[in-house]
């Protein structure tokens, strides 16, 4: 017996939150047939967290551990821990600055999403704009794709590219970036929710 | 004392000639103020010397020599002589399958252009609309790029991105690249030209 509901969005970041919010008015506004169940932070004063409060969305800091490039084994157990008591359906990354791990992922198989800011593969990693921008590309944009245990290395879903403008610095460039991102996430999502590929768990 | 004329491309290319005809269409045309002075082939049945015999310019089979990647240091010598002897100004490779050697690069320094059916950095050298699709991006595209020793390293001039569709097949995808190729190489030439980046040699 199945009752029918919503996919539950489970949201993770590190920053300011923009592309949480795009999610979040997406949901709201209709375009995006989900819902935010709940945002979680490894940064306790994120914007991300506080845009949470703004849409009344139940949010939490959550410490990620000794190091900084990735969660310890005790904050992994936490993060996965929160996600399923708010029972997410799909684990979405919107600006973590972590890589996750074989045991967080095997927790959400094939149901772990982030996008980044180049057109993979070219520039993973960090800055991806400042790396277009010192390569020279004219064209670069933002992905979307699954998460694997890999930096950015992940099955592409969709991508969308963007123009390096003459007189582009990375600033610029970063936040042209950033508007195609808060299209593409949410419209991305959206699609994989009507082709069935992301669904609500039997509940 | 120099004489106006117009920039002269040698174009150097092993198989069919589609962006060679786009060029001498748009030499014949006006939108490209330039005019190919000559037209080289490794490949004595190839596409682009046919072509060139019915846009009635200069063409000539040049045997690359003993090896399959490159050209050996009698036939670059070949290459260096017949395109100083059509007196070009720039060389524009167009589907020209073997690598340049420091030796013909520094006999035309900052003077040899060819275009890629990627957006590099992305899928450098062979068959790389095979490489996207097998990649699963979904947008790839093409590249006109300075040439240098390496492999589709050379700094980039300018891109234009190509959507990957659902169904594509190699055949189909690299059919649109090829699309975008014969638009953008004659453009950016015409840009490189309008700037004097490209311009003529004193006579």
């Amino acid at each position: 017996m199945c009752s029918e509901r919503k996919v539950r969005l489970g949201v993770i970041g590190s920053g300011k939150g923009s592309n949480f919010v795009a999610l979040a008015q997406a949901c709201r506004g209709g375009n995006l047939v989900a819902e935010v169940a709940v945002v979680l932070s490894d940064v306790a004063e994120s914007g991300i967290l506080k845009h949470a409060g703004g849409f009344d969305l139940p949010a939490r800091f959550i410490e990620p551990g000794k190091f900084r490039t990735k969660l310890d084994d005790a904050a992994e157990a936490s993060y996965v821990a929160a996600l399923r008591e708010a029972r997410v359906d799909v684990v979405v990354l919107a600006g973590f600055m972590r890589i996750l791990k074989g045991t967080f992922l095997s927790a959400f198989p094939g149901r772990v999403i982030n996008i980044h800011p180049a057109l993979l593969p070219s520039f993973p990693g960090l800055a991806s704009w400042k790396q277009a921008l010192d390569h020279g590309v004219k064209v670069t944009g933002c992905t979307v794709h699954w998460v694997d245990q890999g930096i950015d290395t992940g099955r592409i879903i969709a991508q969308q590219a963007v123009p390096v403008l003459e007189g582009d610095t990375a600033e610029t460039l970063h936040e042209r970036i950033q508007q195609a991102e808060r299209v593409l996430y949410p419209q991305t999502i959206g699609d994989l929710i009507r082709r069935g590929t992301l669904k609500p768990a039997s509940t």
